[in-house]
């Protein structure tokens, strides 16, 4: 079986493995506070060319989410997402676990716009009745979205304008932020994240780390006593140094994104091979997430050879389903699809 | 100015102030465990044709479906509601506060169908993903609904039916359940609801006590320790009796049926005003709230006598609004605004 | 059967009930936006000295305390308190429902001291390990005391100095206020409260109202946004004019301080009976609370003909009970327990 | 600088290092549902000798303590622990952060005992009053305590009988279990874990592993639905198969056991060291964490070459500290330190 269903079907990068093996037997502090975490700091505020910016590292994305947003919010705010967000449908509830609601906007190409941001927001501020309702707090968008596609530089920028005009706190979440970085037609750097975002996060899981998500945060309010949030969300990892290191792999000679351009390459072949069979796009995705809508036939006949995964079924006889590449997704699997794709 | 913006800008109906004034220096038991208590929750019980039901009275609606829901859901459940229902817009996040989300199903004249709620559990529990998604628990339906619209008793049993299927709790929110045993057409008793729904209560606030809210329960595992929870949602009024004393007087005679219908009459009677002067109505209710989409030009002519409640601009030039009636709204107070209407 | 387990056996004191007789059918706003509300909010700032304060009322002691702490503390801090306070013991863990966990310091006649808190704060705050602990974040403490003692100015003043160099909020639960305000040696003003506390309550419920708190607030970063609060809690009452009204009456004439000097006295006659008996006090209570440890046999006794509050058996033949008057006890109820305490 | 402040200042046992090398670029499926996690589940449940245990793999302590007991609990129910309980003290409220109380019991040697339990919960649910209160609901203990103690069989066993008395879930937190297996004079095996608690974990974090903590559930109740909790709480690895192999790793040959036996006979040399010289023992501990009383001016000089954990001063002149071995600690490291503190 040849797995496309997600990006961390294998272990870490090779230098990864290699780096962690090196440095098994140095005793450091634990926490994140050792040596190797301020090295892996020091390189992405460099990256992110901001000095005062906030580093902390955490283990996996729900929890990234679950702590920046518990963190920043007061208790009767709630976080602006699109509907197809990943805090909205497939964290369990963690972000209402902390007692917040996600307040969902309709999503066109898994993103929401400034303009409805605004509106939701003038909405809510202008009601007489506002206090009988969740008050606007934070704003969220995964960039690659969910869905693979990207936000322009214009676009985030134009939320950050909205954001600072009703006083909310964005949040980028970056779980795939590699994918991102190496996409064809991305115009957003590290240190544009920096500049227009107030927290954001690059993402290791599932951009070649055993795991670990980078979380940057430039808002000075969100600054102090975030340690105490990570420790009180449970993600205080005891051997934090495990994260430094893998981070100090990731960011040197920009490996990080080289490893995202990697998966993209060969995704856009993969894309290529469906759209020239006739088959649909999802949403045109320019990652290494690309969804189909695919007959169940079809399906079934790559299902013997291929992971891939299920979404949802369309109509009787069709289904969305998504492949996705990685940074571990070699050539010959991707041919080896590409030609049973083009005998469907 | 005349009120009609909503159903409790009034104190009591005199009966209960009544009451109060003559069991004032009674001493009793504190926390709801008194006589008065005692007697009506046998009232209702009664009206329930259930002996086995457990009554426990709390002050205000959001509280009622804060305290029902948390004792009722665990950690990892959400609770399916229409998006327009009341703990989905107008609670402030209270049910989130406790850790659960609202899962939002669109509806239909303020209501949702029991295809819906089948649709959204087998796309659930078919999930190869369910973990990573909030999972059903709870069905909460308002009746009337927000919108003033009736729930029939074929749709209202239909919705337990797909709630036994999937091992869901049925909770009906009846803040202006009084509007409904009231409504013409209704075929809902209070001994239905016992049968059809595990949980559900009788709204005091909105329909003639000063503050109340009975909830019922007949599901087994919600009666046990619900107190506690009461408490723990700071709900226990150290004075219960005041709750117990209001029933006994709306459950006499049937007081509270009765002060329903009289609202609703009036209610009719504004409703065909704007009708006849071509105005929409914008759900067909058939109780005490009716909501129109009015011109701004007329609207700022009738507030100045009238106060009303404002939805929201639904153009540049008109906006949908609310005209309330409730059990002390006075025939005078409606003909005037019936002559008012007429010379628009 | 004549009570004395608590001070809310009965209604509330004539004036209130005449007064929401007459008021009851006034049409006014809801959700205490009314003139009742800003009446009694006015009376309230003047005795408190402080036009700048901001006053809202809510139903319950739970409710104000939850709603209080969980406004003003972030997550991963906590709210220091006695280990006999109210939000330790007796409200069914409705603060660390919140989220929040209470830091229970030892007490000592039902207070803490001052120093206590600094020891408490100096330690975690010098730690090299902090983050792995709770954050102290704001101190509670009840005046009077849930054992019917008092703090002292002095002593509050220097709690407040503590608070001021850790940058704690200092909240006081003044659910039994009347009682202090009405106390022999008492030398708390409301002005005091307001001028060295953050926020506190004037406790209506357990003094002759039929419920109600009255949270005033003189810390600027609590006030805004504090009704969303309220809301999300489940606090916001719909008929919000009651508290008011109900406050209106108690501030007039001071009547509210006169009430608990009724209790206050009466209460002094009981303790004087059983220590003239040469039973002992649990603790030197000048409020409307006593303490005694009486032996089984007697209470067995007396509990024939009055009812009093058990708290636990101290050993094989005592045990710890506490006696309560209120605004509403009368001399001749206490003159016939005198009598029979005498006799025993 | 040689580090004995706490037991996970290094990677993972090199076999741990080299297992992860040999499968990284294996493809699995995510979240723990892989063939190591399976194959490290079966050698588990074969020590544990209960074939019907379920087994999850959790990243970490706090994560494992937090998911369990929020999983288990109802919402007013509180877990009873020793007041030096790692939930208690150094979790920064995460335990109430989910909305349960910590109900502290003095400890004795860090632990508590079945009489003391018995004692809390008679008290509970005997009283008028219980509803008031936060309800024990599950009763948790640490095997090794915080202070290295041990209980034994016969201790858990009178605990475990309490337990099913009064309906409560006994769940023993072993961050450091391998540390009591590996003890001399320890007489509870994994199966007797198995037998006696509800549900328990086989830590690695600090035992070995660079993370992971192996939670195993023998109550049905808490089986259901377990793995939901799990990412409501963001503890779902989505390259779970680390923990997987690790333990695939530690449970082989009984090698847990076998690096928790090492140390702890290092641990026994350092407490003779300081026995020798006349030095304190702060709890008698037969496992790797030895606390100990000691002059500052000892501590400075010692802190030169050494790091300790430093607990708190305890007079002017002294202070509490710890010294902790591990797996990885060496035979020199040891013996430099005892040269060195004979040379005090």
């Amino acid at each position: 079986m040849i797995h496309f269903e997600c990006d961390y079907t294998q272990g870490a990068h090779p230098k990864i493995i290699e780096m962690l093996a090196e440095t098994n037997m140095e005793q450091t502090t634990g926490y994140g506070e050792d040596g190797h975490c301020e090295r892996a700091r020091q390189m992405i505020l460099e990256k992110c060319r901001n000095k005062d910016a906030y580093v902390q590292f955490l283990v996996g994305g729900t929890q990234a989410n679950t702590t920046v947003i518990a963190a920043a919010l007061r208790p009767w705010q709630g976080v602006i997402s699109a509907d197809t967000g990943h805090i909205n449908v497939h964290e369990t509830g963690a972000i209402e676990a902390t007692g917040h609601k996600v307040i969902a906007l309709s999503n066109k190409d898994g993103k929401i716009a400034a303009e409805q941001i605004d509106a939701c927001c003038r909405e809510h501020f202008s009601s007489g009745n506002a206090e009988h309702m969740v008050q606007p707090g934070m704003v969220y968008v995964s960039n690659p979205t969910e869905y693979g596609t990207l936000y322009t530089k214009a676009e985030l920028e134009a939320i950050g304008k909205v954001c600072r005009k009703y006083d909310l706190i964005l949040f980028v979440d970056g779980a795939r932020m590699a994918y991102g970085l190496g996409a064809e037609g991305n115009d957003l750097t590290l240190a544009d994240y920096a500049a227009i975002s107030d927290v954001f996060y690059i993402g290791g899981t599932k951009a070649g780390a055993l795991f670990g998500e980078a979380v940057v945060i430039t808002d000075e309010r969100l600054k102090k006593d975030f340690r105490y949030m990570i420790k009180r969300q449970g993600g205080m990892l005891a051997k934090g140094r495990l994260l430094g290191i893998q981070y100090e792999v990731l960011m040197e000679d920009d490996l990080y994104t080289e490893l995202g351009r990697h998966a993209n390459v060969l995704a856009a072949k993969i894309k290529e091979a469906f759209l020239r069979k006739g088959y649909e796009s999802y949403m045109d995705s320019v990652t290494n997430q690309q969804f189909f809508i695919l007959p169940l036939a079809d399906l079934e006949r790559l299902g013997e050879k291929y992971s891939y995964s299920f979404e949802r079924n369309t109509d009787a006889t069709h289904a969305l389903v998504r492949f996705c590449t990685s940074w571990a997704t070699t050539e010959e699997q991707v041919n080896e699809l590409l030609s049973d794709v083009a005998a469907l």
